[in-house]
């Protein structure tokens, strides 16, 4: 090894100790006749230190190191005069006997620093120095962690991690694959897995009772802020389970996580239906770190001659604790909130709750004080808080109440990132149905089992079928979902059936599938979690970004290797393929 | 759960327990008033048993269930009036009390069994079913635990597990790409990495002064019956570091995994140069279960007339222990085998000694017995050895005389499958000639540093230049490889020179890496391990076909999901493409 310790290893009971580190040049200080280096690794920093009067020739040396050079040390660890009790390094440093230079640095582009001054463009085409920052690094250790941590639980539960193939085939179904032309067979196509589902419930068919996998997987989509076209699941199945093994089953993994990484104690889950979580929260993905449940006020604004309320669906609100007192200008930004396209609501009407219990209201005077003291007592209202209410077609007003609440909750401080509240939701439907293409979309996937008792609505009200489906969600982000899945040939096929595909299309995409359910497949069920998603809530990070070494940009380039890019026309050849 | 216990569970402690066990129905027998069914499932098969005159409903029942009926059994526990001891479940049954067939099973196409009657083909369309059987299933929980515990080795280093992308860039250098068209950036390509090399020392350059990763690799060749277009590696790389150090540190993975995953102790490591294997075994990759070394005869054959060794090149044998009564037969098939296409040797001498310790060779006209008596001196020969000699091209006679030592390692039993013999190979050259393109290929990559006493050598005799470069081998295969790396921009160029790339194209491929080199690399190097090749060796297999879930043939085709396969023209135009 090239050093004896790293740099965050020495501390004060290494005194008199001689050492070796190497490291990176983070700082340097000249001071009178003292030159004193911050050396850094991945471990930390320690100071390390060249006195002018007894060594002139180091001293001059050290003085020509710059930000970021590689370099070897040896001295002896010292008692600082001036202690850092900030680091564990703090109180010692090295007194240099010998230095070397193992690899000099340009001017990094930006600060190697928690708070850089580099941009974000900047840092994706030098990630490799970005990497170097404290900040960026605890993130992918974090994810190392969970990683580890989920593998230990799993093994520990007797599940086997089986790699799924990469190279598979192209399906109709939802989001665009990736695809790999075949060289050894032209004109024939790979696919990218979206994710390794039918791989996965072969091997239950296989006897593989207990399977998961930490695994890449692709979505050829346009891309958002937090989405990537290559992105990692955590991959369960199981074999002879109920929903309700599976829900404990990784409601332990969670907590497992939660106390092995974070060193928290979550108790038992709540569980919620899918139609509460849209009826209180509007939302199958609610923010419980904060209450401020929906209350429906149809009964009570009805009739009053307020024509938004009465040609409204739904009216429908949310009280907002201790904001009576918001002035016209907050209650303007809530308006204009509300008015965002991407929100879409066309007002917003409110109501203080006033110190001696009465309700002043932006619709006075079509509600009269007893009317308002309905809304007050619906929303159990106290002196102090703010009813905000949304009016229209149900479902879109629920999304933008959704909306509402979070921004309030995030307003009121009720959204802290360290504060963390899981739960499931339950019995989502089977199917949505697209207006657009006039036919059932799977909400899930089509795999998933309906609910045994409402097996016999397929023919007749299919859009109400509820599944064994269920997703765990924490503060407000789908972390994972997943269901029971259907094991009988015959109730596959009138899925497909039901999803549109033609027999020939059915047999052509899963044929394997449906065939292997006539080899004695077992009643299975499972989870995907979104890995990147979880690592970054457990970063307590907006976005996926940073728990991914090497992330693409909006456009899905790499913009550090320069990637995608052209390839040779004798490649291309190879491949039987050309560029349009 | 839809078991109480699994049906690898129960023992005679259980006598009594009412239980619910659920699997596939493996084997019946019906023995007069009472049938018998072997359930199995992952852990174990259980027994159970049905009793016509106490329930015949039930035992009617029993009767019509087919082999892979997927059941739910419940009853008690009693004990076996005949007893099976070889399996742990074998002293009890279960007296069954209710009984649900979960899933009916059409006749499968081949037996689950161990020895099965099913072909190679049609277990391939069947994987689903070939991985029911028990050998294939022990084969895939061995590579978890390999996993596991290779994770659980590294993390205890502070190694940390990165994930690297999936979609990179196509680099013209080594084996073909598989490449993905980009539908966002129509006309350019991601490549799937053949492994995750510049992204691993970008994580150096970044200070993650220890990285690991399992992970999925690709490589668009033509198949051997080993090779798998995508195949797993264990990757790895160290900063800061020797060769000393990490071939100490992966020593140690290599002793731990024996030990978790086999129960053996292994010892240090032999090392040996390259030279050296190459001189003692014709081989880069040495099966050092066996001795029977190489013994070069040059000094003691020429000049006697006999015209075949005269004109060698080399003269070299081996000396088979025990082999003198060989018949005519066998020696012409050790004639046979050296003359194989594949093996390329013209012809083959042999001596045996003889009881009383004469040598009867096949060129005794030329040979005294004082010429002969050399010749045992030089092998050591002992009465009842057969020395076998080639001549030919140094480099050609080597590799015949490899095989020929393999064939008769395995003739005399000495290769068995369960004794294990790694060592390791040192000292590599840097590159290797391509008498064809006229050019230098480097031996193991681009980023492999020369050893700094050979640096020199690289403007006058290049080929000489050994490189800092090991390969850890385990009988005879290699298991792992790598290298210390460049880390210095100018040494980088050099390279590049030598290996015939154009400035240009060395800035268009690796310009990333080389502009990394000049922001403070630290010395680093690194290896990987073939994860399939390592686990097909610990679980004594000759394929790595069966440690892979879900392999493809030697065509690449999957032949169970039929894939690659065709995909639409609508697809095809969205990513900018068209097929030839």
């Amino acid at each position: 090894m090239l050093r004896t310790h790293t740099c965050g290893a020495l501390n004060i009971s290494d005194l008199g100790k001689e050492v070796i580190i190497s490291g990176w040049v983070q700082k340097s200080r000249d001071l009178g006749g003292m030159t004193f280096i911050d050396v850094r690794d991945r471990y930390g920093i320690t100071q390390i230190v060249f006195n002018m009067e007894e060594n002139d020739t180091l001293c001059k040396l050290a003085r020509t190191l710059g930000r970021e050079y590689v370099v070897q040390v040896a001295g002896t660890v010292i008692e600082r005069s001036s202690k850092n009790l900030k680091i564990p390094t703090g109180e010692i440093e090295i007194k240099v006997s010998a230095i070397e230079v193992l690899n000099e640095s340009k001017v990094p582009p930006f600060m190697i620093e928690d708070e850089t001054d580099g941009g974000e463009e900047l840092r994706a085409k030098y990630r490799y120095l970005d990497l170097r920052r404290n900040v960026v690094r605890k993130n992918l250790e974090l994810r190392h962690r969970m990683a580890q941590e989920t593998r230990k639980y799993m093994d520990s539960l007797n599940f086997i991690e089986v790699e799924t193939p990469v190279l598979i085939k192209s399906t109709p179904e939802g989001a665009r694959d990736f695809v790999v032309p075949s060289r050894m067979n032209n004109g024939e196509f790979y696919a990218l897995p979206q994710s390794p589902q039918t791989f996965k419930q072969l091997l239950m068919v296989s006897g593989f009772d207990r399977y998961f996998q930490i695994v890449k997987c692709f979505r050829d989509e346009d891309l958002r802020a937090d989405r990537q076209p290559e992105f990692t699941q955590i991959d369960c199945e199981m074999a002879f389970v109920t929903q309700e093994d599976i829900l404990n089953t990784f409601e332990g993994l969670a907590k497992h996580l939660f106390k092995a990484v974070k060193g928290i104690d979550i108790h038992e889950f709540p569980r919620m239906t899918y139609a509460d979580a849209m009826r209180l929260y509007g939302s199958d993905k609610p923010d419980i770190r904060f209450d401020m449940k929906f209350v429906e006020l149809n009964d009570v604004v009805k009739g009053k001659d307020f024509k938004v309320f009465d040609d409204a669906e739904l009216v429908v609100g949310v009280c907002a604790k201790g904001c009576a007192e918001y002035t016209r200008k907050q209650l303007d930004e809530l308006i204009d909130f509300v008015k965002r396209p991407q929100i879409g609501a066309t007002g917003l009407v409110y109501a203080r709750v006033q110190a001696d219990g009465t309700l002043k209201s932006s619709v006075d005077k079509f509600y009269d004080e007893a009317a308002l003291n309905l809304w007050k007592e619906k929303f159990a209202a106290e002196p102090g808080d703010l009813i905000l209410i949304l009016a229209g077609k149900a479902d879109k007003t629920r999304k933008a109440l959704s909306e509402l609440r979070l921004e309030m909750g995030s307003r009121l401080g009720l959204r802290a990132k360290n504060v963390f509240a899981p739960l499931w939701v339950l019995d989502f439907p089977l199917l949505e149905w697209d207006e657009e293409n006039n036919r059932y979309h799977a909400m899930h996937h089509p795999f998933t089992s309906p609910k045994p008792e409402d097996i016999s609505m397929l023919k007749t009200n299919a859009g109400d079928v509820r599944a064994n489906a269920y997703d765990m969600v924490i503060n407000g982000t789908e972390i994972g979902g997943g269901s029971i899945r259907i094991f009988n040939k015959e109730l596959q096929s009138t899925m497909f059936d039901l999803l549109g595909f033609s027999k020939e299309e059915a047999q052509k995409q899963f044929g394997f599938l449906m065939d292997a359910f006539e080899f004695g497949a077992p009643p299975h069920g499972g989870i995907a979690f979104g890995f990147d998603r979880w690592c970054s809530l457990f970063a307590e990070l907006d976005s996926i970004r940073d728990v991914i070494a090497f992330p693409k940009n909006n456009s899905g380039r790499d913009v550090m290797i320069d990637s995608p890019s052209t390839i040779s026309n004798e490649q291309l050849k190879e491949l039987g393929i050309k560029t349009l």
